[in-house]
């Protein structure tokens, strides 16, 4: 079943406390992809400039991921340059230069409109709702989206979380679009607006699926060394759908242990810089880090032996 | 089995965005007794001035705590105000009157030292060190601490760490302690100093298990409504070694569900202000916050449909 995601490409400069890097390949569809792809193949959909490194989108090829939704524009690639405090739990974005980016208009190809599983990286939500009406029948849509959008296309949000499944979000931005600062409210308030599901990302704090009866938790993996936070939440949405993609299963079970497929896709994203983190992980591995989570979290009740 | 603490126990002047409490039952030793004495009787050793209301202490002995070690002394009873920002997530002490606290020479009644779960609350390590030299053969010591005792007397506190078996203290207080920022790490570094266990109580986050060789993560429970963290981290304590007491298991699967018994307590502290959340707490209450937890957490591996 066909995987796609639509959004950045990106050329990121990041600087943390343990190095840098400068225009390395970056963007959410690219550490959604790098992700997913090691669960299910990704189709991605998006646009660079002509100033984009070839061998940057060999990397993806060399993950297997189809190509043929990148568009190449004149112009000059999309560029996000931030800087994060010493503790990584903030980041100051220096610089934004969206080059061809500010103009891209999805253009699904053909062989990707059958995809059953689509996820809409966090672009204007007007060009989310257009790549709605590109695909053809797909069974389950997932979405992201960002502050900018919430203050400055709310109308057109809220048009959208009633065509898609699963809103996936930062914490902030569950709180911003809900004016609610409980994060389990801002998750009703936002059900009450149509998805089925929303999945409420935590940073270092894991992630939160909720739907209009049950919640289900899973916490970051226990890291003793995070280098580059960057693209952990696309990560996670990659680990997420690729999980559902390869499965097929969309069962309440199911979805629990996607929740934990991404929470270790985005293990692997942060513990080194860019998407180097991605790029070798094998399946073997993100299989032995499940098991791992299981461990974490895992207790009997022994009904039996109880107060 | 006999479960003992020792600890401050307070007049708390709270003020949160959702209202305010003045001279009400406070102070860790009872946060952490209305807790546990939902799944075993408490043992209380901690000072009380001759201003301390008896209605107070009346609803400790409502619980079935045991106050024989409550000595009342002539003088003020510590007195501890606070004021929690509009999303609780910090709060700003306003005053510290230490009264009769000040002095406090823990004397351990005669019928207390065949405790075989002992909790040391975060009094001056040299009062804890010398709690131990009162009790008998205790099977479980667990202790905290806080940053005022890190600052002053650390090698009394290292002293400590090589005569108990589980260091209990906030992310905070981990990091200060060891000097590492990041939680796990820190966590090693206080097991290499002879705890057999540490726990990292991380508040709206859950806490977190760490043994040499496995880590157990449990979260907070998803509360629409919080009022008052006072005695969060207490009442967590109450709860584990409540359960371990009850059930006279100290294995690892035991000390597992004893996370989940201390964040289920951790919740209930939380929902009201001061005590009042723990005084009507029923055993089938907590039984059935438990099995949320476990409905919270658990995901099956499905070995045989996977990626």
């Amino acid at each position: 079943m066909g995987l796609l995601v639509v959004g950045s490409i990106a050329l990121d400069s990041v600087i943390t406390p343990f190095g840098e890097t400068a225009d390395a390949l970056g963007g959410a569809a690219v550490f959604f992809a790098m992700a997913g792809a090691v669960l299910h193949p990704v189709q991605v959909v998006g646009v660079v400039g002509n100033d984009f490194p070839e061998a940057h989108l060999q990397k993806l090829a060399a993950r297997g991921v189809d190509l043929a939704g990148v568009e190449g524009q004149p112009g000059e690639s999309f560029r996000w340059k931030a800087r994060y405090s010493y503790d990584l739990n903030s980041r100051e974005t220096l610089e934004t230069r969206l080059g061809v980016f500010a103009d891209f208009q999805p253009r699904i190809p053909e062989k990707f409109r059958d995809a059953k599983f689509v996820f809409l990286g966090n672009i204007d939500p007007e060009l989310q709702l257009n790549v709605l009406d590109q695909v053809k029948q797909p069974k389950l849509v997932a979405c992201d989206t960002m502050n900018y959008w919430i203050q400055g296309k709310k109308d057109l949000l809220l048009e959208l979380l009633r065509h898609i499944d699963i809103l996936m979000v930062n914490d902030s931005e569950a709180r911003e679009l809900s004016g609610d600062w409980n994060v389990y409210r801002a998750a009703h308030w936002i059900l009450g607006r149509g998805p089925k599901m929303v999945v409420i990302k935590q940073g270092e704090h894991g992630a939160l699926l909720v739907d209009p009866t049950t919640m289900f938790k899973v916490p970051a993996y226990p890291l003793q060394e995070v280098f580059d936070p960057t693209g952990a939440g696309d990560a996670f949405a990659g680990g997420f759908m690729g999980y559902l993609a390869s499965t097929g299963d969309v069962s309440d079970a199911s979805l629990r242990r996607a929740m934990v497929y991404g929470a270790a896709l985005g293990s692997f994203a942060v513990e080194a810089f860019g998407v180097e983190g991605l790029a070798d992980v094998t399946l073997a591995d993100v299989r032995a880090r499940v098991r791992a989570f299981k461990d974490l979290v895992h207790f009997d009740m022994d009904e039996a032996n109880r107060p």
